[in-house]
């Protein structure tokens, strides 16, 4: 199957895979999020090192324990590719929420998917996020943006 | 085609693609390095803002403008994934160079590139570049990392 041009039903399987991923990090559902991923998969994480390889349980628990239930995540103007047996999409995506600490945060990302069907099932292969920085010498990311 | 399994003349192709373009990055050719992207592409840039539609001659020949020549561009790491008619990429990459100022620069930054075939020819659908930044509440750009 060829399906550059446009395959419907693999661009609802991928934005189902999408919105229950989301659903899942709202309601820090570990299992559920890591259920979504190729066991090789690679991400260009938020926060360093440049490159993490396999996404593991404990890591993101650990993450989910900083903050309170429960998280928000919105996710606007995504955008699917499908291929075959891989596909890409973009999105801009607003996580926001409050910590054990008690602080609020809200920020605006890119965020980037890549795609492999492995069997009739779609799984995460590699995933970027990202804000961009200040060029003027400041270097200081750019977390006070919005679409 | 269905090539998500491996494609070697596909992967050639994109592996040529991705050379051609930052051999013209190097050599500062604006014409060479448009000719890879889609008319419609999509960028998650570096630099604000969060999202550029459609890569620009003009904005790229400015910033080509404060660099002396030639630009320094290593890539590593570079994974590929073919699928039919859809392609997605991942590396680690170098720039460096000395600006018109006088000032040496060099980055380590994360890059994944999506492509669909149109017609015969592999073009630049979507692009996503950038750095991580530190958590600790000082919102640098980690500009320093290393591979």
């Amino acid at each position: 199957m060829n399906a550059a041009s446009g395959d419907p039903t693999a661009e609802a399987e991928i934005r189902a895979l999408i919105e229950d991923w989301a659903d899942a990090m709202r309601n820090q559902d570990v299992e559920r999020v890591m259920a979504h991923y190729a066991p090789d998969s690679v991400t260009f994480d938020l926060a360093p090192p440049l490159v993490s390889t396999g996404a593991t349980a404990s890591g993101l628990a650990a993450w989910f324990a900083t903050w309170r239930k429960r998280i928000g995540y919105e996710i606007r103007d995504l955008s699917i590719t499908v291929g075959g047996d891989t596909a890409f999409c973009r999105s801009l995506n607003r996580l926001s929420g409050t910590t054990v600490d008690g602080e609020t945060s809200a920020i605006w990302f890119r965020r980037t998917v890549c795609f492999r069907r492995i069997g009739d099932v779609w799984k995460i292969a590699h995933e970027h996020e990202s804000v961009p920085f200040y060029m003027d010498g400041s270097y200081r990311a750019a977390v006070d943006l919005t679409p």
